[in-house]
């Protein structure tokens, strides 16, 4: 906030061109050791979309797990994006796409002959909807088998950050390292008011998307008159490493919280909390109870045979300690 | 064929004014025994997609089985012309889809509220994908659950006449008695050179749709300037139920068939024969064997477990008793 | 600025179920005196291409003037968000359409049929691309012929302030009092950040596209997690009439500047000066040495036999007295 | 016709997988002189709209003239086909687009940088809008001037047979010799009961599209399960140059009409009579005497403060002399 206020004093020319947007090649490229283009976008659906529009044909596919946000939380934006390609889903236990399953479908899609659209990308989610986060060994693996099937690699980085810290790796190391071609960078999820960014690593695959994107951004209204509000809520994240440090900061509380509920012998969690999300089956009195009290989270239908309803905690930048054992102590009093 | 030539005598002016297309709705609003609006078009890829384009917008999406021929086999034909609204799969375990399957998806749609694409749809297929038939109760209590929750009801049927065969029931009691509010009636696999129909049941929510369904079909590239040569292969087919004679002769080629295979205890059909296919699991050499002797068919993937590997057959109105046998004396000599 | 700063402070439920957004429909209605569901979009191109794309079917076609912005300025967006259906122009000299000329293109396509895309809406530009302002009884006999025809009527109004200054009107005499069904309000140009908005007037015409306009906006990657960032740009600006304020005085600015030009027996302006846009064609050297003091100001493409070159100069609600007489000197050293 | 009954003897497999298909390759190969890739496909204006969308981004566009049938009469197909990219088009007196016109478009969308979608191809048409016939020499310079802006250049030829015939010049000398890279060949208006094709002359500008344009053509639900009665009509057509002597006899005819109108001082041609087409202003008196007397043409919307209608007409390969005469002796009884 701070910065944007900062950047409300001078002038600047519309549409982009201006020092901010220089900064952010610059300043991404040094965070990731390699050569990007970055463009920042203001909402995450907005930016994977943009994203897959640029990597799959309109009579293509793109694959992902069958829990992604693309194809469950988007509201159909990728397919409007994409001009009504199709999202195929693998299925998985914990939203961690499996090689060999990449494999077999992109080879039963491609035995379809015209029946099927061809998959022309795979699209991860780092960390992904379960909190779980992929090994850069796993990203590695999923890359190369789709690489080698001609198709391009989006990661959706809503939470990237988060995975960062808990994998204590380089934000190389999870990404174009890992043979990621084009993420979409958070920040809204950590701290920004609203800006997020579709950064491409430059490489074969990359550059021909690169110089028409902006009109893909021109064309479906995010090519903001004053863009330089955009880039400089990235600049101020980047900062410091203060993404990094609100993400480290997000998934401690969320240890915390998951640490704290473990303790009772009657709840488990659904997964293992490894970055900032805790999924926990609770009472739906115990529910009600939270939310009087002003907690909100998330509630995923329950099977009927289940007792109880299985909610989604999720920590963040700003979350306190205090925060934490205020809400545990509404479910144990 | 002999119908197509008796139409290219004499001269009728372009797109469809004319005494053909007139025919076409007296005719089969006699046979479904309702009004209907008939538009002919030339492929079964078109008349189901455009059929979804009109009763599905844009941000909406369609509900169908996962083996639905919309969802796998139109090589995205149905997202082109919805413009990219999504297709909503349910599973099952022959291609029937269940009432609470229904109704619980859509509950958790309308629960997801704005990041879900609202069902504006119902697709089912009869017979469907594994040629198993719907029995009459079974739709009408799948299109009171779709109409009960504002979607409109679409029926695929390529192979209507197959299962009116196997039903012995009226096309009425299948169709709009059932709760069908929009049909693609299947031409092509029955006889016809190249041509199915867009039938409109005309109700409430039919009504609407009618007025620019032209415009659709023009703007898809489907309104042939001569298109009474689409309509007079239809107006053939009716003509002495020639299509429900041919589905029934097709049926029963597929019963032979399906009983030569059964007297063999080493041969297990995936799924019951109800109308004009059966699917069967063979081993690899017997399959070849058959394909050099000329049979074709459309090969399943088969998990790796399995030895053999499953194919689809399906008997036609021009298949011969002596095919069957041929084919039967192949596997066993 | 200052309100986005008091906007971070406290919590907000994500996705614009938010006080700020009640308050927008409270405040916007009390402005326009009569009921309006308002929906802050953060561009204008956005926010023109998806209130079109409620008011035009895929297959239907917009009507408006052959230089408005949305033909000519929006790369591409109204087209991508009304997948597809086309933009009809009628030539004017000076950017207002006329009413016999309205009504004169609705019946040719009519009498078109099939192979026209029948015309769903009218899209008017309040000021107009050259900064001309419609009269409110121009505006209501356009709308009054686009109504009896079934088209609904779209206002750009990214100037819609600068308009109502130059006409010391009420915001209700030039919008829905003159027929316009839904706005496209402007505030970054009137000094927000990124806001604007589209505001329905509500009427039969108008009411089905509301519920499901928010859709719309998050299927386009448009619905912010925080939107009420949006909403408060909005808020301010209407506080104290800022909004109209803002514009009479870049009214009072460009009047400066177009007297100050028409002094000059040598120069001519293009347009009148309505409003708070002036173009003026200039010598090239005297552009070129406005460019290198700093002046920023887009130039048109001018035919070979014209010397000089056409310039569009733009007054805004932060340009001094002494900016614009800094410009002058400039010219007339 | 013949040639469909033909067909249906004898078997073969579905969606284009057949010997027909090879020999349209051939067969066109041989007419144009180079190597092709043909694609049969039912209407002109999917003909035209697939090319166009192999061709143009969804986030570019396409120039024409201002008559062309694909901005006025397809319905709005190109757009849907293209995924709502443009359609720019030019002014003209007769339909024939100048060079400098050309260039001087594609350059001033060129400066308005992301607001203008930038031009992907050029489409002609020959013969044109008005039965003008495009010489070859200008051909060449359109399509080098589009060449060297990075456009491909695609040729509507619903009715190229009528301008060969009176060109007396090659197919190729029209066509790829003039640079042209993709042509939409017409059947239907040339003797076909259905029936165009797609032809790309290959070069790098074409190869990359050719390899998924059947992909398109099911996606878009214009692939024939019987592919083959689409091929054995271009065959036909192509057999003993039947399509070029249908086109000859309709210019004869067009002549012979054209002359005997132009024998009456009363009556002026708006264009000269070139093709197949004729265009001529008559007193609405007459035009009714006319269609009372069963003939047929499409009138044309005439200013007010002209007296009488224009109407076209159109003569085709099975016009007789005596139509003709019968036609004029309506007019000058």
């Amino acid at each position: 906030m701070q910065a944007l206020v900062e950047a409300n004093n001078g002038s600047a020319s519309a549409y982009g061109n201006d020092s901010h947007t220089d900064l952010l090649n610059t300043r991404f490229g040094e965070i990731f050791e390699t050569e990007v283009a970055v463009f920042p976008i203001v909402t995450g659906t907005a930016s994977n979309s943009l994203a897959l529009s640029a990597l799959v044909s309109p009579f293509g596919s793109v694959i992902c797990d069958q829990v992604a946000h693309i194809q469950n939380d988007e509201g159909g934006a990728p397919e409007f994006f994409m001009h009504g390609a199709k999202i195929v889903t693998v299925p998985s236990s914990n939203g961690l796409m499996q090689v060999d399953v990449l494999q077999k479908t992109i080879h039963e899609k491609k035995a379809a002959g015209l029946l099927a659209p061809p998959i022309h990308a795979l699209s991860l989610t780092q960390t992904n909807e379960w909190g779980i986060v992929y090994q850069p060994p796993h990203l590695t693996a999923l890359s190369a088998a789709a690489h080698a099937e001609g198709l391009s690699v989006h990661l959706d980085g809503a939470r990237l950050g988060n995975a960062i810290a808990a994998l204590n790796c380089t934000p190389a190391e999870t990404t174009w390292k890992a043979g990621i071609d084009v993420l979409t960078f958070g920040g809204t999820k950590n701290g920004a008011m609203a800006a997020e960014a579709v950064i491409f690593f430059l490489n074969e695959r990359t550059r021909p998307h690169i110089q028409d994107f902006q009109r893909r951004i021109k064309r479906s209204g995010h090519l903001w008159s004053k863009h330089r509000y955009l880039s400089v809520q990235l600049l101020a994240l980047l900062e410091g490493n203060l993404w990094l440090r609100n993400a480290a900061h997000a998934n401690r509380m969320a240890q915390r919280l998951s640490n704290g509920l473990k303790k009772h012998p009657s709840i488990t969690l659904a997964y293992p909390t490894e970055s900032n999300e805790v999924f926990v089956t609770l009472p739906n009195a115990t529910i009600n109870t939270l939310e009087k009290a002003g907690f909100g989270f998330y509630r995923w239908p329950t099977p009927p045979h289940i007792s109880g309803t299985m909610i989604r905690l999720v920590t963040s930048f700003d979350t306190r300690e205090k925060d934490v054992d205020a809400f545990l102590s509404h479910i144990f009093p």
